[in-house]
């Protein structure tokens, strides 16, 4: 008998997402420190430590949401419905001007970080300002981000210029390069957003230290207009012309390259954050998701903020592209279950550059580990775990949820931060933006 | 002060969905029998009864599903991903032929009525086969369901011929047609499984009795093809020529209508059950549902059965309506979240010809009321009740489910079915499907 920290055992379905998607049934997995050290049938026989007994469950890696602006909890659902212009200029700017703060960033990420863990996310890419607060938030509690903080030509809180907000990029990369938890990123906002001199300039700090290149790329037909007309391109083509169209970007969105930008995709290895839902609500269209797969490019999905979404759910996200895809192509057969659940775990590792860590339920990898609870009727009979959990389990159902070898979800209880607490500051921050917008 | 049954207090918010889509806050719903006969501010001093107290909870009329078919929970999940052809060929159709009786049906409407009072569906519209199946199951749980035998012109599981589904309805009727819970409709299957004689007869025996006429229509592109070589006709032409469209008629999916069968819809009130996940994941299209809305059309939502969707989850739906046709018709104004809730609520009543009794909440109603709970951290902070319903709740957030003033689900717990036996029973159907395919 080993010695082992933690020792999940009788689980009906591992699920690895490993490059085989091999499977287990009625299986354990063995956790020593940070690390998965064992999986298999029986292996509980082989060690003694902590356990909990999983029947009835399906494990899954940690799920990785590659696209969102935490902090923007705090302005869920905040004009919804409006046209574009009018949500943006008429509610989210004003607002964002007006209160975004360390402590607003703080406050914000803590309700979004509470929601992810319920709903079995693990690691989140973030894009927004004063992302020190979501670095705190994440050291506090034990939850992998890889934390961009916006780079954009205009002031924004907490830098004046781009290069302020790249040279602090630089400081907060310094800071937390050995951290466990925070990983950090270098994020030019938009083509529309950043003149080609601070693309180039954020592309330089990224691969001076070798970072991930975080950035919102042709998210509506207004900015592939916006783009054409000002540099003669498309935004992803604008890239390639830059010579910014690398390995280590993660685009967000990319909903409306044209078929030549997504073979130029896949000749870079460049990254997709797919946000079916953002797209959606805010009008912004469907990406062309079967053929990125197609052209053999790495798919991660992202649930935006939660002002666009209006939740930061990802297995309700990866339902959405499944279903979407198949409808908007009038093919039942594209973006199948086991496709969806791979941009939630394996595609987003690699996307962030992280699958030599997480992504996948590998002995040797970090044990960031997902289970879903199997023992609701919506969820039975149960023929295949893969369509179940694509199409009809629910965030809601993530029972368990272990990071790093902690568990930060119990019995569907958020153990690491305190509800209540949260919920008061919700309505703070509610009242205090009513009051003063 | 005057006597009640059940007196629901403090609920944060009752979004009414009347025709003003009148709304209270910190207000009360006072039900006596199966009637609300009271509702709005400082209520509940003037009554005595039971008392539930509802800070921090949303009220809503109980939700409405006006297309499934219940009983194929039993298949949840089977056979997806497959091309349509395949999936009913070789998964579908030879499952039903063994396995469809009276058990069958009974069992598996069990789990979908479970499923359905869990996420908050007080009254749901069925097509399948053995209806008495369904509605020994609704009298003893006491929901109420609009029940539609198929008649197609084939041998079916129960009826030989059409004539006979027909006549079997008709009697079917007789039988319940003093039910609280049950209300029978007839159920021609589809203009290509129907002859325009069987429709014709179907409609006959809905007039006499004056009943919902209960039908899938211009479902698929395959679909709309067929009736047109056949028949030369658009799929709700040819009804018009058959002088089949009336107002008592409610079509499920309408996802390929023209233009002129739009108008026609409208000038003739007929009723669409709008179908989007279904839609999606079988690949059949996305309904033009803004120009119906514009049209005039009364558009309901129902979630299909779990065999093509999967679940049963009326908030899931309305969230992926609302979305859905913004993105696809790039324009974030269309199916605003007031209109996507009353597709749930008080256009549901409407297609089934139920509004005096049910789809809002209102004196003199049935107290048929669901109520949302928002002490969690994704539904905070609540800037407006409708937003949040629908873009950010989920069924399971439902916590309380009141039909004709007696209580059904409390604190997220259905009350009224055991789950233990439930889940007992799907893993028994699972594997005698398994076995015997």
């Amino acid at each position: 008998m080993k010695e082992a920290d933690l020792i999940l055992t009788d689980v009906s379905y591992i699920l690895t997402m490993d490059e085989n998607l091999t499977e287990y049934r009625e299986a354990d997995i063995v956790i020593k420190g940070d690390k998965i050290i064992d999986i298999g049938k029986d292996k509980k026989n082989e060690y003694f430590g902590k356990t909990i007994v999983c029947k009835n469950k399906i494990a899954i890696p940690g799920l990785i949401n590659t696209h969102t602006h935490a902090a923007m909890t705090l302005l869920r659902g905040y004009g919804s419905d409006n046209p574009l212009k009018v949500w943006l200029e008429k509610y989210i700017w004003p607002v964002e001007g007006k209160f975004v703060s360390y402590e607003f960033v703080r406050d914000g990420t803590e309700i979004a970080v509470y929601e992810m863990l319920r709903n079995g996310i693990t690691t989140f890419v973030d894009m927004y300002f004063y992302e020190n607060a979501v670095a705190d938030v994440l050291n506090t509690v034990g939850m992998r981000g890889v934390l961009a903080g916006g780079i954009l030509d205009f002031p924004v809180p907490g830098a004046k210029t781009p290069d302020e907000a790249i040279s602090k990029t630089e400081e907060f990369y310094k800071e937390h390069q050995n951290s466990e938890y925070i990983t950090v990123a270098v994020g030019p906002h938009a083509p529309y957003t950043c003149s080609p001199e601070t693309l180039k300039k954020a592309m330089n700090l990224a691969e001076k230290y070798n970072l991930l290149y975080h950035i919102h790329l042709s998210e509506t037909k207004y900015e592939v207009e916006q783009i054409k007309e000002k540099y003669g391109n498309t935004p992803i083509k604008h890239l390639e012309t830059l010579g910014l169209l690398k390995e280590n970007v993660l685009a967000a969105h990319v909903v409306h390259p044209t078929d030549e930008e997504i073979e130029l995709m896949a000749k870079r290895n460049m990254k997709v954050s797919h946000c079916p839902e953002s797209n959606l609500k805010l009008a912004s269209g469907i990406a062309p998701i079967p053929k990125m797969l197609e052209a053999g490019i790495c798919v991660s999905i992202g649930t935006d903020g939660t002002a666009s979404n209006d939740d930061l759910d990802i297995i309700g996200e990866i339902s959405t592209a499944a279903k979407l895809h198949k409808g908007y192509n009038l093919n039942p057969t594209v973006v199948n279950s086991k496709e969806a659940l791979l941009m939630a775990t394996r595609e987003g590792a690699k996307a962030i550059k992280q699958y030599d860590k997480i992504g996948s339920l590998e002995i040797g990898k970090k044990a960031d580990i997902t289970l879903i609870d199997i023992t609701q009727p919506h969820l039975n009979p149960l023929f295949d775990p893969y369509t179940q959990i694509v199409y009809s389990s629910k965030g809601l159902d993530v029972d368990t949820v272990i990071i790093n070898g902690d568990i930060k979800v119990l019995n569907k209880e958020v153990l690491v931060l305190n509800k209540d607490y949260i919920l008061e500051k919700a309505t703070l921050w509610k009242n205090r933006i009513l009051e003063n917008r």
